[in-house]
């Protein structure tokens, strides 16, 4: 029985009326899940990627990352990827900057809109960046104002916002205090990460609604969910319903632990694109186009995407 | 970094409002998971996974179907499997019937509870009942009046709520139609299934406001949804937020094709329950209980569980 001949699910009323009615869905596919293969995807594989996902229609499609390559073997080769990069009309392609020297690299190579990536949690914050829950911001300031300084719009991203493998839960107005913050840097887009997979959707209710309280509106927000105990979706519907209109997702879900058989990693951009074609939300993605993309990657990856909707339409 | 050391999400307030304070869940592994298995199970292992999920603390497992042996083979031991059955307090054991041959079965064998099977639609109804939308009524009505007059519940189950892959989609007061109907039969519950999996939440919410119209109350439904597209616990939450308080779902997720590899069948248990406990709302199963039994069973199968839960944290 082929579950693809009902065709897209009816387009029905959006329950409560508060749903937006677009959403921009950020694809970090190139750069969230390229990162974290094991092994090194070829520069001729990923500028196929990134021109197929454009062609599908997506908005904003993060390139790549200027980490240094010791600590991100996978996107070493971010300069050459974006010196052939095929541009087309329309599209954003926003790179993630960790620091000044990446910043330099990525002004050389004529970037237009960058991104950062501070923690939520004293931990998180003093492992992954070697620096402290506040003295982040010391890092970041000089890289977000040189941007801006240069005409480049800064999203900043905040890892951490509902759990973390040390601390545990992650207070609410934690998050709400440090990403404000982020913003009064003068980041122009707050992403909040859920960097281990564990929120449920009254905690991002209740993140969102601390940011409120916080001053922060909804329309400075996107959210950026991981399905490791398959919540992502479930959470970006509770995002959606309190009117957040940026999504980030990863086509095909890639981007889980590599390690993992069908490893479950980002939320699938296919598996957001089908609940949003039934919510009746425009997002511009072609559906066929994108699970045709990652069936497509999954053959140069050798292991079959962990999104539902690829595996039940694609191939 | 291990995602289990932050323990259970944090427990986060309703939002809303509107959440039930404690879910039923009505455990459908042993019966619509294994009826899907390519390999029959032998009845000391459904024995022993039925008596595993009781400790667990789910208080409804559907253990068995009297399905004619030629169309289910999987269950074809059903009466080995009541006799054998270790009956715990407090644990509801419902069987599926389909028919007044099945229910003589049933009263034989002793049961307490049963549920129907029952279409949405003209299709289905007429080639998986042989019958048609309307004539099916004729088909339940004995078994539901001889069921009740023994002092039996009877549970009846509406598939197709929302496509149909001959059909498309279905519109939501033809759901509730049919569905009143089966409650007016003489069943205590409806539960309403998106058998393919292509539901979307705000197509949830129209069914469950189209069953408010046609003046069938929350507390008479319950929610079986399937995830192959990814949708099936957003799904969940949009009926929670409802006011649905029965959740069917299935250990491990038991219950995909199972001739695709990581079968995406029903709504995993594990990742329900990861949820409920991050919204605070209590349902009496133990998390890693669960988890170990779905991982035993897989080993049982011998294939890994497809839910993110079980894989996330299990073995």
């Amino acid at each position: 029985m082929g579950a693809r001949e009902v065709g897209l699910p009816e387009r029905a009323p959006a329950p409560g009326g508060t749903l937006p009615e677009r959403v921009t869905i950020w694809e970090v596919g190139p750069r969230d899940g390229l990162q974290n293969e094991s092994e090194i995807v070829p520069v001729e594989v990923k500028l196929e990627f990134l021109d197929r996902l454009a062609r599908v229609g997506l908005p904003v499609l993060e390139a790549t990352s200027f980490v240094h390559p010791k600590w991100v073997p996978q996107l070493a080769d971010a300069e050459e990827l974006l010196a052939g990069l095929h541009r087309r009309d329309g599209v954003r392609y926003p790179v993630l900057v960790p620091n000044e020297r990446g910043l330099d690299r990525a002004l050389a190579a004529g970037v237009a809109e960058i991104a950062v990536f501070a923690s939520a949690t004293e931990t998180f914050a003093e492992r992954n960046l070697n620096s402290g829950l506040d003295s982040q911001f010391a890092m970041f300031e000089p890289v977000v104002s040189r941007a801006r300084a240069e005409g480049i719009a800064v999203r900043g991203y905040l890892s951490m916002c509902f759990g973390d493998p040390w601390e545990g839960a992650v207070p609410a107005d934690q998050v709400a205090r440090v990403g404000r913050r982020l913003l009064d840097l003068g980041c122009a887009q707050l992403s909040l990460g859920d960097t281990i997979g564990v929120a449920t959707p009254g905690q991002v209710t209740a993140v969102l609604a601390a940011l409120d309280a916080a001053g922060v509106g909804v329309e400075a927000l996107a959210v950026h969910f991981h399905d490791t105990y398959g919540q992502a979706l479930a959470n970006t519907y509770a995002a959606l319903r309190h009117g957040v209109s940026t999504v980030d997702s990863s086509a095909g879900g890639l981007g889980g632990c590599p390690y993992a058989e069908s490893a479950t990693g980002n939320l699938a951009t296919e598996d957001l694109v089908w609940m949003l074609d039934g919510l009746g939300i425009e997002h511009g993605a072609d559906l066929d186009a994108l699970v045709a993309t990652s069936t497509w990657m999954a053959e140069r990856l050798g292991r079959p995407s962990p999104s539902r909707v690829v595996r039940a339409l694609g191939g």
